[in-house]
């Protein structure tokens, strides 16, 4: 394709020969010289001068020294033009003549359901929603327009879904939370967990991933019901686990195996790198951002940057500070004993 | 519902006026003036102080300054109050025209089976068990009576399963282990898993958890047979992995995301806390604790709490603390020689 | 079964009683007097000697005082001895008449697809290969010759797959990668990951396992297309988590819960023990071990063995090492005081 027709097509302006045949896409150190690149702030600039990339999407002002894209976004308008190198697999359309479809369901105009997928009584699924085969909806659940709900999801009865969601194949949204009392026999038994899931608009819940549903115990001041919630916006990868009760605020992304023990309440805009987890019942900040593999144990302001995870080491110089480290509280000791020996500096 | 109904429903008794109206159930610090809420002991005064609570479940003998019902375990009653106010989602009911249902199976009374659900030859399932949508049975499972097997739930040739067990979406029980040989041209080839998995009574396994069948390498004395092994009364919480020929002892509890590694016994009544982990071929005593996150990574006593994973810290300061870490051995030979110029202290 | 047609079976040679009757397998340590167990070097004759097995496979020259059957790699033919011991559990044959398939499908021969299983249109499966029920195909994967895919597994479009393939329940191969860009007005968008997963020969996938797709921006320089790509011979176990353009390299292992961030490349022989994790766009050179927990968060050098996780320690002694080691940077400081105060050795 010509730059300048994909320079027209993503509705932005050309900086440079349009007549460049752009044949593919790639990031800076992979491209090739009839490939667009892109480069999103001038700290790539040495990533670009020893790029092949034959032309790039750039920042406005940014001397790149090929044929350009200019872009308030690279990286956003690069992914805007992978559909037009390629396309994109095809859909479910309409609704399969296997679909078990309950009473009282509720489906929107162009709704798609896919082969084998079962619809429980008294469900309710927007417009130009599309479910792939193999997804189950238990009764009641809720689901609003323009979402996409891959092979092999399982939404339990209460949830409740907003607009332009995504969930991805083996998810589970709504199962019971892990909550047990010990009753007047000692014996542990089950809290039932009746009080649903509400997942706001524009969220993705990646492959695998399990939200579990809440029970009474875990009203919250301010809202009228107790739910586990996931505000809007909210992206969340694969093989993350989220607890009962749990409330995930408005934009913040969960990287994959992240765990979030029952009620933790997050913020708006948190970040929390892979295989992090938070402790229940306790608050992270708007903004904050927990690395990866981080514990956070206690509540945390917002802003904050959490880290907690010593980074690996050679076997044998592991071992070595490990053995050091646990002689520490005896270091300490020996430590004040020397400074007690050598009394008061003068 | 009015507070002496609800006592009488619960057969516990109020202690106060039994005409006081609850309209819901919430946890004291978030409950309104109309809900019920609980506590377990003398230490939740302070929050009964601060709680608009209008009613408690509360233990005999103590004085909680508003209508109360009085009970043994009041969080279990509190559980036991949720089906008055939160009705029971619909559970599928009888045999489902599209279930697939082979040879020589065997069904208790009463047994439901929900749409598309395969059920392999030979298997058997006992009175009462329901199987949501889309539950697979691999040839010769077996199930007890009043089980509950959640959508996507898969269980391969070998499982053998008690009464009362939950199994939550997306679990996988009987997988092939991960267990690989070196064959004598350098190959890396798989030992054959066969010998499956027992499950006792009143087990829950959480959504998306995974647990895999053993090999005759996994034989364990005073058994007869080599199978990995879930005793009576285990809870399981969501994305748990259990390795091949494991056991896990009565009433253990193992909380999201944890790993068992092949053949770890876990005694009875361990807990284990998320995203922690224990390493093959190691036994892990009764009643032991396991902190979040924290690696097992030898044997432990009967009663131990071990824990293995710092705190999350603000960046600045975990780095400052790694980096004098990482010098660690370097700081004990400093000491060391301090204390050796130092002389004797005399 | 006599130890005579036991070592004839496999192709061994015997060496002792060729009557002696073996009735079961097992390892060392929990074997019976009639059992067959096996030892693969010298290190482990302290076991045999305490082991009651009645005969062993062992390596040629070594003296082992009982029946035995002389293999160059015992636990490979241990594994050999299994299918002699435990049927094989039944498999799916043929095309059930559940089986939703699309246009334009390519069957090779003696293909088996069980019930309810959905294969999208274009899809190519090779000769002998096998799908237990419950499995989805997106449009277009393309999986070869004699593979295994059991229920729940689900392959999204752009997925192809080489010979001799296992696949597990719910494993999950070409979902979405976890890529967004910020838009030009500030809101997170999706880049579309269409770039697909190239899975080689004889590599097997755990249960729950997710692998993503790639897009466009993980073009790497060799290769022809941005591909997530896991080599020949590679085996992953349950619950692991491969991100977008990651690169797998031949016989490498990856236990239970790994977690690879998109981009990352492993050499060939790698080894990942459960739940460690590497950081994305780092590359861990062949052969390399790391432990398990441990997070990787640079490259590393062929060949290394890297460990980054305390072991779990009593929960008093954890608490005094942890008070002690957030103090390490004022202990760094005291030393240095002490080191100056006492001035030079002489």
């Amino acid at each position: 394709m010509r730059l300048g027709e994909l320079a027209e097509r993503l509705q932005l302006e050309v900086d440079g020969d349009p007549d460049f045949e752009v044949t593919g896409l790639a990031g800076l150190e992979d491209a090739g010289p009839s490939d667009l690149s892109f480069l999103s702030e001038a700290s790539y600039l040495k990533s670009l001068a020893a790029s092949h990339a034959g032309a790039v999407l750039a920042p406005r002002g940014l001397e790149v020294g090929r044929p350009c894209i200019r872009s308030l976004a690279p990286y956003a308008d690069f992914g805007r033009a992978v559909p037009l190198f390629f396309s994109a697999p095809p859909a479910p359309e309409g609704i399969h003549a296997t679909a078990v479809i309950g009473d009282r369901v509720e489906l929107g105009d162009e709704v798609a359901i896919g082969a084998y997928c079962v619809i429980g009584d008294g469900a309710r699924i927007g417009a130009r929603t599309r479910l792939y085969p193999h997804v189950v909806l238990y009764p009641g659940v809720r689901i609003g327009d323009d979402c996409e709900l891959h092979s092999g999801a399982h939404l339990r009865s209460g949830v409740r879904i907003g607009a332009r969601v995504v969930v991805c194949n083996g998810a589970v949204v709504g199962s019971d939370g892990f909550g047990f009392a010990t009753d007047a026999n000692g014996r542990r038994v089950r809290i039932p967990h009746r009080c649903g899931v509400d997942i706001g608009d524009d969220v993705e819940i990646g492959a695998n991933t399990t939200i579990d549903s809440a029970h009474p115990g875990h009203a919250r001041l301010g809202f009228p019901e107790a739910r586990t919630r996931i505000a809007n916006g909210v992206k969340i990868d694969n093989q993350v686990q989220i607890g009962h009760g749990c409330s995930i605020g408005e934009g913040s992304a969960l990287c994959a195996q992240v765990g979030l023990a029952g009620s933790t309440v997050l913020g708006r805009g948190v970040f929390m790198a892979g295989q992090s987890a938070a402790k229940g019942h306790i608050h992270i900040g708007d903004g904050s951002l927990i690395g990866g593999a981080t514990s956070v144990t206690s509540s945390v302001p917002p802003g904050a940057q959490i880290l907690g995870v010593p980074p690996g080491l050679e076997r044998r110089r592991w071992a070595r500070i490990v053995a050091a480290w646990k002689r520490l509280p005896d270091l300490l000791v020996r430590v004040r004993e020397l400074e007690r020996r050598m009394g008061p500096d003068r």
